[in-house]
């Protein structure tokens, strides 16, 4: 495309079409194309959008958006390899590149060059988020500032993992409660990565359209489970420890960070679809419902390890999974899951390749994934309806204040 | 599962958690594992739902949901096969248990054996429509009654078809604005075909989310363009006939049916993504940003297509896309196009996979998307930026009265 005018950076997709009759007068561009966007007939006065469309989620701050984020209804996950000869002085240019353009759809605001996908729809709680993967490192001479938490995850016993969709130099979390506004951020900083970087994987989800229920907080996965009602709350004391790298942290470029472990994680829908309710909720220990533990109560309550019941056996049976995976019996261990759904169709043996996103989030792998994973593994009643299909750990920088980008202090410190 | 009491057919799923408490005593049982979804802890009254999850569209009516539905957000697209040996009988069983299931799923209610994936949500605008593939016919015996318009249709130049994923015997079109509902949807109609009919091809798709813009009436597809601006309206005064089977139409069963006519089209985006702002408008004939043809006005004016720029050149170019499309050019044929966006990541070539679940309804195939296409192939410019990857074409019959099914007047007639 022609780039013969600027793009003017504060003027939003809304903004252009709603006051389009100014257009040539304002020099109001939204893409490269000079007067692309200029319209001589102006709409009429816009109505409000919505809070669905209007909400926007900042792009600044001291940690990154998308990650104590509520759960947006679409979801992408990038993964880039470098391509040869991409140094430091490139990755830092797109890391550049990347906040930039991240910071204008965040707000609304169209890119140069914009591929219009998303003209008219508010920025929708548009979230993009930024990791390091292990090997990007070495390439860009920065094995210095590897940060020992980005260590190889463990082996388990049921991973089956697939390398061509794992780890990864770099990652992009991109979360919106409208398809084509993630869509149109996936599209524009896939471009800003040619040269640069390649894909080497991508995957979809998706979690429930705001609006579609009452429930607040959480969601349900595709085993029509409640799920994150355990997660560590934003108001917890000890939250900001668990899942953010404390202001002393090491390595320093990362104080403020947390570390993300990806999973795809494949549920086999089918036989886990066959059990009686009864048995799925002794499975996980929770009430389908609602999601009240089986020690009793509501949702929220607390669960109650060694609640007996009234014939002496656990209420929580010894391999569920909430017992296995509660904080209890993993030393205190805790994550911030924020999943999404995923879908693509069917596999070849006719069952649906469908599952969960799983996306973790905590200050220190060795004290939040990794140790509640191993015990998973070997002791949970529901691994036996679950695939892991694809791993992925990266480093997630801080946020960053207006003119700096996301990893600045690693690229340039 | 064990199945010792009945469902209770009227019982919807929210209201199954908001009276939980009394559950037990009403016998209100949401799937067929007795008592499971009695809850000791009633949930508080529930809020309202916002209007996007409390819409429901109703199952029942002169034509089936899903045609001139608002479009969704979600959508997903099935075609099935029968199994050797299901016969005339087979099928009308299935196809009552199928309108029994998709009348209860749209009234927000829960069927027997639920897999729960849709609790606490409401219907959100679902909707589900059924169709009969060419090949249905022969295999139940019932050649006699196969429309003359479900002739195979034409091949087309631009045609790149994979047979796998084109045609079938059964079709299946889900529509709901949360993604977890339209799953569900997806999931209990898959498990009831077992037995007698086997998943042939899927397809996921999606659109605006509500309240993401406020823009009413039509969506943006990826390419970035207003997409069904020139659809035939409700209100138009041949809307029915052109769209719907008249009720003295051939075959009688049809009498208020349509056909749709269903084609994968993938989009050449990054070629689409390098063209100026000025060349993409071009190639439609419309402005990217509002819609409005290049004849001027603005999106509802109508195309002017003899409109002659001051140096002569045609408004709307030879070769644009509205002026191929348009009734004026094709001697009035018209279709209603109904399409939802899809994006399965990418391809080994590195493009996105990713374009229009295109489908279009009308009373007859060769009065609207055949001639339509036929020119479209030939002489459109968008043309060179879309592979037509799979196709098909099914007889969507009538909608159905309670206590009757999709379908009956052609299995039992």
């Amino acid at each position: 495309m022609t780039t013969e005018q600027a793009p003017s950076p504060g003027i939003s997709r809304r903004r252009l079409l709603g006051s389009a009759g100014a257009a040539g007068a304002a020099g109001l561009v939204a893409g490269g194309a000079a007067g692309a966007y200029a319209s001589e007939a102006a709409r009429e006065t816009p109505e409000p959008l919505t809070s669905v469309g209007a909400t926007a989620v900042p792009f600044h701050g001291g940690h990154q958006a998308g990650i104590t984020t509520p759960l947006q209804a679409h979801g992408h996950l990038l993964a880039f390899d470098l391509k040869a000869g991409a140094n430091r002085k490139a990755a830092a240019a797109l890391l550049r590149r990347w906040s930039r353009t991240a910071r204008q759809l965040t707000a609304g605001e169209a890119p140069p060059d914009d591929t219009g996908i998303a003209l008219d729809a508010g920025p929708s709680s548009l979230t993009v988020t930024f990791g390091f993967g292990r090997t990007f490192f070495g390439k860009v001479g920065l094995d210095d500032r590897l940060p020992e938490a980005l260590a190889p995850l463990p082996h388990f016993v049921s991973d089956a993992l697939d390398p061509k969709r794992s780890d990864g130099d770099l990652w992009i979390q991109i979360g919106a409660d409208d398809a084509l506004v993630a869509f149109h951020a996936l599209r524009a900083l896939q471009r800003e990565a040619a040269g640069t970087a390649r894909l080497r994987w991508q995957m979809n989800g998706f979690n429930r359209t705001p609006g579609a229920t009452d429930r607040p907080m959480t969601t349900r996965n595709l085993m029509g489970q409640i799920d994150g009602t355990n997660n560590p709350k934003p108001t917890d004391d000890d939250f900001e420890r668990r899942i953010f790298v404390p202001e002393k942290g090491e390595p320093a470029w990362m104080a403020g960070g947390s570390y993300a472990v990806v999973r795809r994680i494949r549920m086999l829908l089918d036989a886990w679809d066959h059990l009686s309710l009864e048995r799925q909720e002794k499975v996980i220990g929770r009430r389908k419902s609602d999601g009240a533990p089986l020690s009793g109560g509501t949702e929220t309550t607390p669960v109650r390890l060694d609640k007996v019941n009234a014939d002496g056996s656990l209420a929580i049976a010894g391999a569920a999974h909430v017992r296995v995976a509660a904080p209890a019996s993993n030393q205190g261990a805790a994550m911030l899951r924020r999943p999404f759904s995923y879908h693509d169709g069917f596999r070849a043996d006719g069952a649906p390749d469908a599952g969960l996103l799983f996306i973790a989030w905590q200050a220190d792998p060795m004290k939040g994934f990794v140790p509640v994973q191993r015990k998973l593994d070997l002791g949970d009643d529901l691994s036996r309806f679950l695939r892991h299909e694809a791993s992925a750990l990266f480093a997630v920088p801080p946020g960053c204040a207006p003119g700096e980008y996301v990893g600045q202090a690693l690229l340039e410190g």
